[in-house]
């Protein structure tokens, strides 16, 4: 989304620092836009909060930030650009991190648009001193009034030092007249629009909170005395926390090392958690509604090979979000599956600063076909999603190449036709390839044999909903197949555009 | 001085980064804690800006910080721990700060205390957006009620980012309800008690203001069709600018391409400006008040002599900062000039991490004493000044080991008894050995033969007031050689600080 | 292996240098030492090298140099520690190695063994200045007879700058009386004993050459009107190079951009591939003997399926290596494939320093189980090979702690029994599991249901030997598995090794 | 001087690293290329390695290295581009570098010159692995007949590391048949000819040698029960050893923690110490002759005013090294001195990679006139010497735009006229300015109302000639004033060089 004082006549700072590389290749993907973890009542909380933002990265790539709080010392902050093995791993950085408890925050990475990467200032968690005593937020989500907010705040005086809609969160706290935090952090959510899952600290609490609809998740966990908020499970193995429950849609938990206090701020309202989560943002090995994403994933395939069964050799996923589905596809199908495309294991994000021959052989750098294997074959391809469908056509080429006799691309969504204006990076809607083109366009453009994506109601079924998706109260936010958005974003309205339907 | 959260109950933010080292030589000196630059109407403003704190680089040399303006860009920044060379200078960075406009600051390096060391948070230029556009501003000096304009600011909502006194001035700019941006400063600076000089910018406007006493030096240049405001003239000299004037003490200039606007916002007092730049802050080609620092220190060294004659072979400058009082003395006394110590060109600031074994080596790292010359000589010893006499005990150590006959030291400043508030970074009072001990005291610790420092009188003399000090109405602040404060430091006194008297 | 003079009385050189992450994980891997990569007759050798080296990183991640030679310029050279991505694919890298003709090579990651750190003086290719001109080299393998040359050599003044065994090959060339280099390179390579397969290059040659039995890989490819001699096909592969054949067991060829010449300079022999290639160190898409390694370890799998059936719920490959296999074991039992053992994809090498408490966590930073997958299942997990069986015991009791209800380890090698000398880094033989212990004592040591190797006629069958191993006369060097070993590891049979038997 | 193998038809190796910053200021100096240290018996030798670098970081700022040799761990070594603070002064690389003995080297920066740029192969001190153990020598000097020993030694088989004349002697050593190696360090360096001087070290043995001219300095201490060799006694007093005497012309000392054991394995002959060492390269506070270099300095200012006086208001030195000359000069003359221009401490060596524009400043980024000093006045400018006369020019210019009524150029050496092949780093002849213009055409040149060189009898008498220059005998070497080469340069004699008179 764009950065809120982009679009005002304010003064725009451009901060100067080392730029992380840019990720060329996942550039077709919709992404997670953050991962947030948070622990109270442990002896070291940063070692805890470390790990857990490790098992996190894949929701957050670009950046990623500690706050710790220590009885004796206070509060503690640090905020990289980078992995988070590279940047807080290490014994000095760890000690630097005193305290029982802390939260922390990874970062996504957009791809390529020069004016939007992450600036070190908007990395979070922010922290912010009241009268009171300091508070600090970690935000997943994203806030669709915060340019009125803004601009509001700043009319009052408030100086925002990020051009992220999150700093509006500790504005607001900050102007609020309660007495505790907590209070602070409910009245300023109740203010803000959108989609959250926010995890915050003061001295001595561990605060997490869902939006009304729970569009993005958050879970809560136990940790020896101690206990855990994270947007994931797999966040919990790593640490070795007990999965305890998930965060209710609407619910704020305030949690002390004495126990967990649940609340329901805002006015209540039917869930609409995020259905993209199960195709590709989560981990494979996380738990969502009681199973794991992964046989959720599979699933997903089975669903596809009975919706769109094609006479074939070989089941190939595209590696490696599109394993899951491809085994599905391959059990349910009896075709057997095989790894016809291999991942290169030290690509790492990419290259850095290559040249520009190295650039243009693409996809080449990070990928391989198993030449040997897929000659002559009919291969199906399964993929999880198609956005611009640049890699698709890349894939396609070097299948061919490599001598398939044909190639079937399976996609184990539905077509992404409408942007995401809750936590997830996603392309402007003219750039979406099933924005501009019918099934069979796509097919011609990708040129491939052929194309199927598996429906809305079969990924609802896949997903548990037996009677698929229930178009009068749909179980789950689906925006960017429906074009039907659960919460108005007013601000991107504001700025001219026309969601298919909004729902107040 | 302690930042202002220490002393509150405040919720207090420590933030990891790379440690710059610490300065163990320069410890024993009073420590200018800034100095400020802008420059308006040039073609590429950062590369005058980078030059200017280049050539302001011995009154901070901890972090620096740019900022400009491009018409279509908008604001960019750049704050960096370490010296203006390593950071400022690459044609990468210029590029990242382009536009016809810009300022900078240089920053302290304070000296051991792992406390107060500098962050990056409070690198300046700090920058706020308004809703009329954004501003930038530099401070040198110190807020000396900065810890409640801070409690009132925080207690109203405004979030700090920093643990600096200057962030205040940003902050009440922002609450202002003033229609320009220069109104809001005159609003802001008004409010602001303590010792300032200001260097700010908005998108068209370089603004330059100094405190009602003009404690701390700001002065006008041209350079070609722009204009430029600078600590000192050597800054000019080293963009070829011409030097225009000195800002008057409690004027502000607002200069556009257009020319300079003078105000005068503030109830009008007698200037004070700190005596201490003439002794040792300065550069010496650098002029106040008419004629180069250099020569004044040598007219220092000349009243010295009279004042304090001695029977000796050589008159020899604790280099560097001794050498202009030194050769003074030699003129006046007659008795040859001589390099007896020799400083290492190679030492940069201090050796980074050293062992054990090097660290206890101490002052030789820096120094050598020229044996072959000292030995068996009577020795003037010429300093500027004596803080917590640490490193005054090593040399005399280093030039008895060099077989010196007698040691005399001469101090081109009194004793320095009474700490700084108003920008300099000066040990707690009981550390400085003025404080605590008598002259006599003071020399037998030292251990040399004798020990002068120049009388007040003498100093005032040197500077150009013919008839020394007026003590009914002093010309100049010095506040560290007589506890005669002429702005009251109400935040310390606040804290228990006893002073000598304070002026309002 | 043991480098020369850690063995001899001669002085010890360690050089200071930044180290590398070690790699814990890994540790229970044998290792491959080497991947080696040249190319002639392109217009920036420099970029296709990176390349290359890039897709063989697979076989060597400590460190990694590229020789070019322009013909005006003259030899140019890099080598860093590192990654390829990061060393040697930015421009300004590139440009500094220009020339159409250019070797490369990547070298190993010794696991823990502070002595044994790569040294920048041992990363290759090696270079050495004869009077008629430059040569450099690159060599995979390891020379049995290196201790005895490099005495030799010393003694008759040659000075070497590492202590790598493969410098004794420049030390031959620069003594012999060859006119030219290439003849040279025979004379010298005719006094080594050992594994080798390795690239060189003059100022308009690149040559090629294996030992006599072929022990290590070695391909011919053609791109464009230039020649690529590269370890393995996938590095032909990223560079769009078709596979021309591998170069033969005693073959050496002296490439130029007018053709290839091909040389057998060593007394004929029978190839004794290394059959572990196949095993693990080739990538799954790179082809041997006509096939892809990829659908060999399918069949590995499926042999293993058949000679080691038990009843379960579910195959699971130990990520990435073990996948083929057990998709193999699965098409082949029938029993369902699933990836109930999940890999962090930004786990990158390691965590780089990290703290007691990271490190105590040990394998679950890179690995997570799919708990919800594998609860209640009996399951089958399929790892290449068993080397020290730390890994093992680790990855057994995530899975138990996940509930698993029945584990059966399958391997998709013999038992590794005898240690590598042919340029394989593996641990001495009492640290490896099946040189102490019987396969009831493993099972019994890992604390699984089952526990089962392939066997090495099983393994003979797979890589295409209808009728097993000929205990006469193998096909292959399985000195790992069986103690036979085809060149005599003459070095270390003089420091006390003893094989179980020798051919010479 | 152009190393070896650019002359030659070899193949030519370019390494690729970090390039550190040039020096564009003192491009217009001459550069002493090398300093040497060694000790021998204390508990942490490299600590004290360290120290004595850092005091001889003058003679060489490009690069060091430390070898030192622990009884357990064997030789260690660390070689690194830059200076010694930033490299050997960290307590993990002390830790790094155990043991009793060892010695170091500094090198000398090339400016501007990028094919003659160091490398890191280039860095001293070089090792060697002989049969008896190893050996690490540390060269200061230049070896003229380099070209030639270089092509015998790779014709017979030795393989160069490095393009250093220095590396000649280890090869030399290691075809020796000497049975210990200072044995064969005579033998080496008697084939070696030039000016050479040398610390070198054995696991238990510090060796030094100076040529039989002793053309560069030596010096021997004792610090403990240890010994030292140094370049200078400046390198002594930092770690506070003992001054005993200097290492003879011709004289190799070999040194145990038992004692001295002195030889003399050259041809007799007549020292001839570089008189230069004097003028500029040695540092102020060593001692050469009995004296200190200051005292000898001050000696040739006084000279220089009985030479060439002339009515001035002021004597500036253009610092730092015109300062003793122009103290000499003024007392002599009884003009005032005074500090008319004004170095910036924080230049260190240049700006990193500066913009255009900074570039273009040149100068004035280091030094400053203190224009309200200098205004009006007629100013001596005292300076070591001229060589190419670019930076006299600058420094006229920038005195003339302050203001200076009349400039008057007073040189503290003899015009330099030729270049150094001893181990210095020399312009060729053609770039020397005084090699092309007589003293009126270089005074019209550079633009200044006199300048006068000191004559070369002078220079004589200020060293401690009493009667000048014996020309049948000189005492010194001074053929960068003279022409006449006291060791013949036979390897420039080959490619054309005529010297105006050589002796042998």
């Amino acid at each position: 989304m764009t950065p809120p004082n982009a679009a005002t006549g304010y003064g725009k700072l451009t901060l100067s620092h080392q730029m992380p590389p840019a990720h060329p290749f996942d550039d077709d993907k919709l992404k997670e836009e953050c991962g947030v973890f948070g622990v109270v009542g442990v002896s070291n909380a940063a070692n805890f909060v470390a790990l857990g933002l490790h098992a996190l990265q894949h929701r957050g790539q670009e950046a990623g930030g500690i706050v710790t709080h220590h009885p004796e010392t206070g509060f503690h902050q640090a905020r990289r650009m980078g992995l988070v093995r590279d940047n807080f791993t290490s014994a000095e950085m760890i000690e630097r991190l005193p305290g029982p408890i802390g939260i922390g925050h990874v970062r996504y990475s957009t791809a390529g648009n020069k004016d939007q990467r992450t600036e070190i200032r908007d990395v979070q968690p922010f922290f912010g001193e009241f009268s009171m005593g300091g508070a600090a937020i970690a935000h997943n989500g994203n806030i669709t009034n915060a340019l009125s907010l803004r601009r509001e705040l700043v009319e009052r005086g408030s100086i925002f030092q990020s051009s992220s809609d999150s700093e509006c969160i500790i504005h607001l706290m900050a102007r609020s007249m309660g007495q505790h935090i907590p209070d602070r952090m409910e009245e300023a959510l109740r203010k803000v629009e959108g989609a959250f899952s926010v995890v915050a600290m003061t001295r001595t609490k561990l605060i997490g909170c869902r939006d009304p609809l729970g569009v993005r998740p958050l879970v809560l966990g136990k940790v020896g005395d101690g206990w855990v908020l994270s947007s994931e499970t797999c966040a919990l193995d790593i640490i070795g926390a007990e999965f305890i429950r998930e965060i209710e849609a609407g619910e704020m938990v305030v949690i002390t090392k004495d126990g967990v206090e649940s609340h329901f701020p805002f006015r209540p309202a039917k869930s609409r958690f995020c259905i993209f989560e199960h195709v590709y943002f989560s981990r494979p090995d996380s738990q969502l509604g009681g199973r794991s994403v992964y046989e959720t994933r599979e699933d997903i395939g089975r669903e596809l090979a009975k919706e769109a069964p094609v006479e074939a050799d070989l089941v190939c996923p595209v590696p490696d979000s599109g394993t899951p589905a491809a085994i599905g596809y391959s059990l349910q199908s009896g075709i057997p599956f095989a790894m016809g495309i291999v991942r290169n294991n030290y690509m790492g994000r990419t290259f850095i600063e290559p040249t520009e021959q190295i650039r243009n052989m693409g996809v080449l750098l990070k990928l391989n076909v198993n030449k040997a294997l897929i000659k002559g074959k009919r291969v199906i391809l399964v993929d999880d999603s198609v956005v611009r469908g640049t890699t698709s056509r890349k894939i396609k080429e070097m299948v061919l190449d490599a001598g398939a006799a044909e190639v079937h691309f399976r996609i184990a969504s539905p077509p992404t036709a409408w942007p995401c204006f809750y936590g997830v990076d996603t392309p402007e809607r003219e750039k979406l390839l099933a924005a501009t083109m019918t099934a069979e366009e796509m097919r011609v453009h990708l040129g491939v044999d052929s194309l199927k994506f598996i429906s809305l109601d079969g990924l609802y079924r896949a997903v548990g909903e037996k009677n698929g998706r229930d178009s009068a109260s749909p179980a789950y936010c689906d925006a960017c197949f429906s074009g039907e958005y659960p919460i108005p974003p007013s601000d991107m309205i504001k700025q001219g555009f026309k969601a298919k339907s909004t729902v107040k």
